[in-house]
């Protein structure tokens, strides 16, 4: 199975895509296109001991990049040969059987919907974030894709995620949460009051409305939420997460004993920031494209791109987009 | 100066609120009413030394209490002579100058605007939550009363947020930023953007968009949202924070050397969670009622009641009411 991987997107690129591709060849039984500028590729190949690619690495050549923090509308229409849409056209042409990206998530997003179109019968595409709590995880979405949403998005959100969860991470009846503000029925607001209606009555394993706590004890699988909300609550999350480790980090600055415990709890910690780094868990799905898309992190290192080209791999095979396909019939 | 406290209000009513009341009348020069089934706060003033109360804490008698959990409108229609109505009409009719409750939030905001009404020209009341962030910490609003919400509202949360931070906590031009999705103008929903366009035009020292990052970095000291949206990231950066407690507790578990880490660090690790724990920083103010009301945390103990009540008599003190009005003409 071929991967198309934007070779060229990513605070770190192209060294750590490289690096990610060539990981992910080594452990996966997955061939990678790195899509980019071809010199700059080939370089990257060489100084990493590969002149003269291994077969199962190639490059594909785009003539254009586009920057982490350009307009993405602009940057997909004046950009026709940009890394991402070219890694999306080997999609779309059946070469390839997924792409992965960590660049600009505005413009992958921008140039799916350019370049692969929707799943027939979707109204918009949700960006997902996976939190790695309880014994499957959590699959968020939509997190940033659509901010202004009606209700019929959301029930198709939850549809997606639900198969996505199903097929891809094998739980079987994934749980639905609605992202709401307590757990009665009747509490949220115009758009959720909506949305838990019709999730009731819908095929689907609702649960009903759930809060931060829920998410992150792993008491859902797939948590539904429009695009705006989703992201406030995930930057939230993150903002959180980094400020007890800054203050942890403070407070063993100041006290030679905590300095002492700190370091006899370092894997413990780091473990945890491990765990709480969701591009280690292979990047994000972008469901109800015509196509696997899988986003990275920004700030992904080769380990992310590694793991991200592996979910790509799994999701491509797992039938998820015949699944959803079948599910909107 | 008199503070009206729902004694019969929180999960660990009345002994914990009486205990709080006592602490605070020792700590501060405030005297408390304690305002709840007179029999029940007779015995638990007796039980805790002090049969024939002192002069400071007096009791106010209610026939009725509010529980945690019954539904907000219906309780206070139907419990016309409930402890937190009482404890709001002492204020009302000016024997005191404020109201501490931990009991049912919805509860409460009902009976506020039923006894104590609206502030002239306020369209809703807001709930602070306060993160102590950065230096004054940071008051979040709304993060709960309105789940829907309209433009001009947030534009009047921005004010009054701005006036409270400026008179309670002493900021001098307290920096306002709008909960949204990324911190560009015209990032956000249709709602944010309105709000971006009319804040950016108001006298308000107004710094644009905020994520969960700038809130716990102490970025700004004021952040505006809709109380669907508030509501959500709060609930999410309790759940985020609960959830690395409970890891590191599990990882200590686990291994010997992380246990005796977690020894050597305990303390800090106490103060991280105290810190977080925003019901010890002296509950929240419900903003726009035509009175001081401080809001605690269902679960509050002695200490957080205590604290409460010295925010309490800082807010009334500090003519904060009196300057949202000047502000409103």
């Amino acid at each position: 199975m071929l991967i198309a991987l934007d070779a060229m997107g990513g605070d770190y690129a192209p060294t750590e895509t490289v690096k990610g591709a060539l990981l992910a060849v080594r452990e996966t039984d997955v061939e990678v296109a790195l899509v980019g500028l071809p010199d700059v590729l080939e370089t990257e190949l060489a100084r990493q001991g590969h002149s003269g690619s291994p077969t199962s690495v190639r490059v594909v050549p785009a003539s254009e990049v586009v920057g982490m923090h350009e307009p993405a509308a602009q940057a997909v229409r004046q950009k026709r040969h940009s890394s991402i849409n070219e890694a999306l056209r080997l999609v779309k042409e059946g070469e390839a059987s997924a792409v992965v990206s960590a660049g600009n998530t505005g413009a992958v997003v921008a140039s799916a919907l350019l370049v692969l179109g929707r799943l027939g019968g979707i109204k918009r595409p949700a960006l997902g974030a996976y939190f790695p709590t309880g014994r499957y995880g959590v699959l968020a979405l939509d997190v940033g894709a659509n901010a202004d949403c009606k209700p019929s998005y959301l029930v198709q959100f939850a549809h997606m995620g639900s198969i996505y969860m199903e097929r891809v991470y094998g739980v079987k009846r994934p749980r639905v949460g609605l992202l709401s503000i307590g757990e009665e029925e009747g509490k949220g607001n115009a758009l959720t009051r909506e949305v838990y209606d019709r999730l009731q009555h819908s095929p689907l394993n609702f649960v009903g409305n759930v809060e931060g706590k829920e998410i992150m004890n792993g008491e859902v699988e797939v948590v539904v939420s429009d695009g705006f909300t989703g992201n406030v609550a995930i930057k939230m999350g993150e903002g959180m997460a980094e400020f007890m480790f800054r203050e942890l980090k403070k407070a063993v600055s100041e006290r030679l004993r905590y300095r002492l415990g700190a370091i006899l709890m370092l894997d413990a910690l780091r473990g945890m920031r491990r765990r709480l780094d969701y591009a280690e868990y292979g990047g994000v799905p972008l469901l109800g494209v015509n196509g696997v898309v899988v986003i990275c992190h920004g700030r992904s290192h080769a380990q992310a791109i590694k793991n991200a080209i592996r979910t790509a791999k799994e999701a491509a095979a797992s039938g998820v987009l015949e699944a959803m396909q079948a599910d909107l019939k």
